[in-house]
């Protein structure tokens, strides 16, 4: 170790190279942590390695693994789904560091399914990546995006040769000047498949360099995909999968669980998810916290993080029905999957085990989108339980109570 | 156990009342995780509490506790950062099981280290909550926020009252109709600060609803914060930190390090990042993979990963200059602390302790800051290999290798 | 005419009953115009309709008329476009009174011209119509939204009913919980086609209710359409023409002509065209002044102003080729016809017959086509010139001129 | 003629050097005119100035003048307004060819004079103007704006140099890497104060380019200002006028002149003006058809067609309220002023006179609020007008009658 250390700070190994040159990534990542320590004078043992398996994950998941973190974890429910996939009663996990998160989600499910449930769909399934193509002029660029669309079977066999899982749906070009992006919409089955429709991407855009040798492929993601970033095309059109979720709240629960009246759910909805949101000139966050929910359960099962941008873009609905409020959640563009990266690691596949659909699905895709309803239920979940807190004006008590011992937001 | 279980299935006890019932929390994530086996017959061991003592955690950073998962972290660095906050040679850990990531965000590092390192500044600072106030018409509203911005004196002062951290800055009403959003703007020294501008906010709610009795503060946080959405208002005026991070790659480096020329980057960046994300009707997404690196970075320090959404908006630039380029990154709303809410976790304190920016600093903010410039810095690092990767035309192989044993992208 | 004054002041007659009164919609303007000179004491006669013939477009073109204004009207040329449907030079009219655009625009025109002329092509075609529908829950609403896909053959059908000019080509629903928007998009032929889609759209609106009672149709237009508004749904999927014009500046014209260098319109464009918008926060707008060109074509050629803000949307590119500038403007939202609405009036039907393209085409849809591939080209002079204003520092210089005798900008 | 008309077809002249060659704008018209019809074909008669002096107008709001166009010009009223500039009853003018757009504006600001009238209210003003600014690095762009912040006075002693009316109020730093674009923000009087701004700006930016050598002035408009977009910029921060204008239409009325039923108009106008427009993706499109109204006023009232874009983004609400709806519409951007520009032209002028609202105001500005609180007034009346016609299914059948000798949308 202290050789290895002394030959690190002086630069004659890499940090990087230390998986190959030990034959080890665990004790590589103890390595690198040593050095942490040493060069900082600070104790890491809270980041050290207790439970991954390295050997497993370098290479696929992680380079230069030095530890890992511990994310606590927290059970909502009994959460009672009604959807095409999701059918019967789950207990999401979120993991997160935002106290009274949990709790208050907890009190929407439970609401919920007192109230029969929340039904969810999806409406529209597909990953995109959109290649940049830069030809002589405009006439020619338009030339290569009517020649994809009507060659759309040519560009999916393309693809056949590089996934067995993938398929080309659609092409949909979009053009500035002589500039032209080929927004490529695919089936993914189960996996969220940016992996798997990059590959793609890139088999596509060789074969039209070949063809098309007057065209320069600028760049194989051109932003217009749009990959973790809030975008129109996005909100428009979708990207992952468009799910629904929705459920009526007789007033009696309204009054009794959720401390407020259907009248002033409705309110404080509109005022805030509809009219302060255009106030704040938001681009699909027509919602009170969908991200909070999204991002923990986006860490708990192993999903992207980093797609936390656009998956939590939506519309929240608090709409007065006879005795009580149909709420609902539309979110245009969750991106999710049951196989493939972060579900690999034991945790997540587990978790996903817990709700009945890790790995692939039978049909293909239906576990990943069992999943999206069940992400858009807990969601909703969420929704009705702060806007509630909202209309009784307890979320500043909530916070208040954080961490003095008393019981948090929705925690009765 | 099996009691407990029997009382827990009957619904007999809660899932949320275990805590109080058993006196430990940490009994209580085993009873809850046991349930949850032996409902769904799932074995959930790689969930199990190994680390996270849930007695410092329950009523702070979650609740119905019943584990923890384990993500990966790895290293990035040497980077050298120049900023007004933080100088000298940084590691930045990234908590991410997205394969390529760090090896990719590591060449950029050491590029921008070798070339001199990344300069760094924090442009503005600030954590906002905005309240929504329905007035009878719309000249009282404008009368509200009139008074507001007038007596922002009255409002600091009733703001000391509840917290000693948080300082009101300034006001800022935004109407539509008879509703008013006063965004206001606070200081929020090292921490993150949105606990702390609830609370503020609240106070102040409170106190004009005394003095305005005839307007209905229907919702403590009207969406105009805004908070974990991509939204205008973030974007034109700030949310947390607005800073920027740059740096000049001579030539020399662009070839040898990044496999690329100068000129090739500037035509990626400019047809991907502004053309594209343009085209694509963006948000704030005029980069490549901001978010990628801010959630990895959100996780591995306590950050709230659901505010990666507005924390990862950011232009990213790439501009020819002499022999070299010259690249940059805007991030307009980085919210990010080192105090407080997900920082009390173990690791999250060791790991910012590494960096040198853990707890509160001297003066109150610095810590806050420095650690806003390391994460710049560490995005444009990523910025600028990701774009290399484009323009070399490897990222679809780096793709292609994951898993299979291969170096992954940029891990040469 | 006492008579009729004392009356529509005592609120005996009404001035919108002024036309069936007299029988004669010229005496009613002049009674109307005589009303208000009496009531504010005040000249109207630079109201007064000279032209005009108010009987043959009340009901058509205005109700209530009063008189005319005379908006000043200026041409520049020649510019010389080679389009998919304009071919030649022309002299494009613009109504303005903004000083110093003209003359500007002018400068553009005659460069391009001298340069070979500016490319032009229309790339996508459709006028929307999107109305709104609620069902009982999402599922039902998603029913619908599918029914109407796959039915798009009956819709079809039933717009065939109402116009012989229109044809439905597709159906884009977007969804939010129980609201459906169904986008409809049509061929109009040469019209523009607002009425048109609207008299359609009621018709399958018809249809669906009959099929659908348990669904109400609660808007026939959505604001998905999206008429006169800025919004994603056009920038994305285009409405009317999306259409692009493109020109070569060789290097000797741009600094003979326009005193810049290629380098610095391509600095001043990059600037101000995309960072500038981009740290604006537009939708859209990623060009210097293409809402100048376009309002003033709009009014001289009879087209609906208020289309001016999805119309002037588009993205402005210029870029260093060789040793001139290669640059371009897409507009994919430009709403414009040659038949119906205001081009019933004979100054717009005159200035369209000018440009060879007044009334309806062959094939129908050609003479629309033509006169947007028109006003792109002449947009992009537009553009052209302005930026070498700002580069060349002259905007201010022409400001300053303006009313002081002295030539405005770019009238060398 | 022939003469000169001969000359300009070899290109001996240009159509530009008439005026001068001429000495008679009026003149130098009519051979442009006769020039296009010879080149053309085309009888342009129609176009052939009948009523305009070039003399006046050339320099000042034209070049190369050929005529004039005559846009009929319709009046809705009597519309009551309460604002703290406009009280009283008034008649406002809409030039359009839009059919049926007078007559259902008619329809909404006679119910609304009924009802007791609309209140309306400016609620901020101020014009922009963004140059930019390209510094070594970023650090030195934070400076400049840091300076430009601190020194806003020395910056406004500057501007007084160079105009009397306009004075500077703040300066808006926004930067992106090194390059930073001052928004400043000015009082203009009652001019929409374009010109004034673009001057004073550039004085600013003389200043700043001798304090700051170092830093490239590389446009005086660097879009950020932004003028004629869709911008955020101004949505959050206005730009121009920020206007509200209210009313509370009791139910009686509702049924009786408008059709409905207020429960009907809230659902509609939730559906179409939120739900839809957050759906469509709109940037401040919220309303139905704000810009009908602004762009039929703008040509009326000689402002600047163009800047219809912006001035028209704004959000409609319409509430239930006791027995009726109170509705209200906020403008964040409306450009409008009553010296300068087109409001010259002889039309404009009287137009605006007839409005008690011509010329400068008694204080300064006072002219231009009341016209703003008149606009804004009378597209409240538009859009209450329109969603009525939606509540009760009259739009289609309005738009069935144009043009067929029926009574158009609103038109009883």
């Amino acid at each position: 170790m202290e050789d290895l250390l002394r030959r690190l700070i002086s630069g004659e190994i890499k940090l990087r190279n230390l998986d190959s040159e030990l034959g080890d990534s665990n004790a590589a990542a103890d390595v690198r942590l040593a050095f942490l320590e040493r060069l900082t004078g600070v104790d890491l043992e809270p980041l050290r390695r207790v439970r991954l398996d390295f050997n497993k994950l370098v290479g696929w998941n992680i380079e230069n693994p030095v530890g890992e973190v511990s994310v606590p974890v927290g059970v909502v429910g009994p959460l009672r789904v009604e959807g095409d996939y999701a059918r019967g009663t789950f207990y999401p996990l979120l993991a997160t560091t935002e106290g009274a998160l949990v709790a208050s989600v907890n009190r929407g499910a439970t609401t919920i399914t007192m109230a029969g449930g929340a039904k969810a769909k999806v409406l529209r399934d597909g990953m995109a990546r959109a290649p940049a193509f830069v030809a002589p002029n405009a006439a020619r660029a338009a030339e290569l995006a009517e020649w994809a669309v009507q060659n759309t079977d040519q560009l999916a066999e393309w693809v056949r040769e590089v996934t067995r899982h993938g398929r080309l749906k659609r092409v949909q070009p979009l053009q500035a000047g002589r500039t032209v992006f080929l927004r490529l919409v695919f089936e993914t089955g189960d996996a969220m498949g940016m992996n798997m429709v990059t590959l793609s991407a890139d088999r596509i855009v060789r074969g039209i360099a070949e063809l098309f040798p007057d065209v320069d492929p600028v760049a194989l993601s051109g932003n217009v995909c749009s990959d973790k970033k809030a975008a129109a095309v996005n909100w428009i059109t979708g990207r992952g999968k468009t799910v629904v979720a929705e459920a009526f709240i007789p007033g009696g629960l309204v009054r009794k669980r959720l401390k407020t009246t259907p009248e002033r759910l409705v309110e404080v909805s509109w005022r805030k998810n509809q009219l302060g949101s255009s106030v704040a000139g938001t681009l699909g966050g027509f919602n009170a916290n969908v991200a909070n929910v999204v991002a923990a359960m986006f860490i708990a099962y192993g999903q992207d993080p980093a797609q936390v941008v656009e998956s939590s873009t939506g519309i929240t609905t608090v709409e007065r029905w006879e005795d009580g409020v149909y709420v609902s959640l539309t979110l245009p563009s969750l991106e999710v999957g049951t196989v493939g990266g972060g579900t690999r690691l034991p945790y997540a596949r587990a978790a996903l085990e817990a709700l009945g659909c890790a790995g692939g699905g039978d049909p293909p895709g239906s576990n990943a989108r069992k999943f999206a309803e069940i992400v858009a239920a807990t969601a909703l979940a969420g929704e009705l339980s702060l806007l509630a807190s909202l209309a009784e004006g307890s979320l500043a008590r909530s916070h208040a109570k954080l961490g003095r011992g008393g019981a948090p937001r929705g925690g009765r």
